[in-house]
């Protein structure tokens, strides 16, 4: 198996530096548009076969060093008794919790039972790749999934999930309590069907101020990144707008740091220390710049994060108007410039 | 006239830390929604009677230590020849810049004669307030009334402004070239009517990366920074998810730098420096807390702020569910707590 990405995520050396996109299996690949055409978005992360087949597609098209399973972080609030529409526009719930009462109503469910299809997708997705790249299991951090269940959606100001936080606090805790003990079986399961990697997605935890980030999400982080550890797999924590968080984010103990585009590598490995691991973060639009310019950013990000400890990746998903070439070019360009730009070159 | 806001700008000592809230004018408030069931919002703008009604009102409620005049960040780009809507659910161009011969078409507006409308608003605040307090100037940054007139309205992943950045970096400088000579006069009609501090609001400069915040908004901020200051007028530059711009923005010159609730103030002075004053940074949903709650963290904002170069704020618009009442006890901890909360008590 080309390990590079867990070699990476341990702080251990390299050859290259490994490489992977958010939102690799996606809109912008022709491939998986042809897959859809037959079939939506949730049912096609219930179909084992297609899911893995998707997941498959990023891998042989663009050379990536992971799959990362095709699947929705939404998917365990369905299995808690949520009512969930996922499309292209985002997910939507027509009941989105309201009150104490609904809070208490959510199931902690069985993951093999009412997600075995995810653990399935990943069996296949090794069986198709021949184990030749590692698979990474995901999962939403408590608040992020919770601040969709109670916001109905995305938000842009997030006033019914903070008014939650900051008018019943301890009505909010039982909810990401619940959620916690629902995601930590999820990702086991995930880890039992062979992920060899694990991503939780805090995408909104950066709404909150750092005392908030550090009541309401840290916690929770902290007993999943634990929980997914002690089965001997490695866990990235990410989130987008998280910058001033990163001294938090090093306290979940989380293996590898995800960072978004609107911080330097370096100035992230300064606030987060020596002993985490980072992955990131080019701006997605940067595949719209040409050839010259995008492989001068990939050198800078390169050499900001240094050759040990760094997995390169966008700083947020994939856009669908991407080109896959763009993309492709990008995978080969980290793959050249690889670990060999730790120092400038002298005039 | 109370000029604790000006004090506390240039970084003089005050008796009382200033405070104003971020969208003060605004449907939270009984007595602006009733001035609205009259009258649209850009028409609003535009009539200088009601706009000043709308402005004072916080005033007369809260106790607020300054004015800010009701418009809207968009106003200008009417006048340069978009067509614009404005309403509550956000602003749409029907007409969205596409082309480098849109941008090209695009006037360079006379301030008075355009938006005249604004300075004379600003004259009947002053005279309605006889100017007990200073009314506060705006305009919104060249970077970010580009990316609304790209988009067309709001977006989430800003995909036509960075592409237009990426691919066609030429038009971009041109568009934002064009708007600072648009927005210079239009701040300095305001200075002249008598706004005696100014804000510019860089909403979206935080979807930059650090680098291309420095090629593509930095620039136009600074020269519109230098041409107020020029008049003898302090700035204020805010714009949220901004963290690791602090030490770029500091770059700009501006007084004053306004903080959303990601990062702690304290944080926020080591990386701008000491020389400017600070402005936030309370998360506009902490008027949400319980009033106990609500205090402590008032109380920590100031003491992380200290007493000289802090005007404390919301780190964002204040929401229209927000009670007036939390506002007005908002207001009058600022100016209880005060700058007595230097050190901490003695057990």
């Amino acid at each position: 198996m080309n390990d590079r990405l867990l070699r990476a995520a341990r702080r251990q050396p390299v050859d290259v530096t490994p490489v992977w996109i958010m939102r690799q299996a996606g809109r912008y690949l022709p491939e998986y548009r042809a897959v859809r055409e037959k079939i939506d978005f949730l049912p096609l992360c219930k179909t084992p076969d297609l899911a893995a087949e998707v997941t498959v597609q990023p891998v042989r098209r663009l050379g990536v060093d992971a799959a990362i399973i095709f699947s929705d972080i939404l998917i365990p609030t369905e299995a808690m008794g949520m009512e969930l529409e996922l499309g292209d526009r985002g997910p939507h719930f027509p009941s989105p919790l309201r009150t104490a009462a609904d809070i208490e109503k959510l199931a902690v469910p069985d993951p093999v039972e009412r997600t075995g299809f995810v653990a399935e997708a990943i069996r296949k997705t090794r069986a198709a790749l021949h184990d030749s790249v590692p698979v990474i299991g995901f999962a939403g951090a408590p608040f992020t999934l919770a601040a969709y269940m109670v916001e109905g959606g995305g938000s842009k100001t997030f006033i019914l999930i903070k008014r939650l936080l900051f008018e019943q606090p301890k009505v909010a805790h039982a909810l990401f309590d619940r959620l916690t003990r629902t995601l930590i079986p999820y990702l086991e399961m995930q880890v039992e069907a062979g992920a060899r990697i694990v991503q939780i997605f805090d995408s909104w935890g950066g709404e909150l101020s750092p005392r908030d980030f550090e009541s309401f999400s840290l916690p929770y982080l902290t007993r999943m990144v634990q929980a997914v550890q002690a089965k001997g797999v490695p866990v990235i924590v990410f989130g987008t707008a998280m910058s001033t968080h990163l001294p938090l984010l090093r306290r979940t103990g989380a293996d590898v740091i995800g960072c978004d585009w609107r911080i330097e590598l370096d100035q992230a490995r300064a606030l987060a220390g020596p002993d985490v691991a980072l992955q990131g973060n080019l701006d997605p639009l940067a595949l719209f710049l040409p050839h010259a310019e995008l492989e001068q950013r990939v050198a800078d990000i390169l050499r900001r994060a240094g050759p040990v400890g760094h997995i390169f990746n966008l700083g947020h998903g994939i856009l669908p108007p991407t080109s896959p070439d763009a993309a492709k070019h990008l995978v080969e360009t980290v793959h050249r410039l690889g670990c060999h730009v730790t120092a400038p070159p002298t005039p």
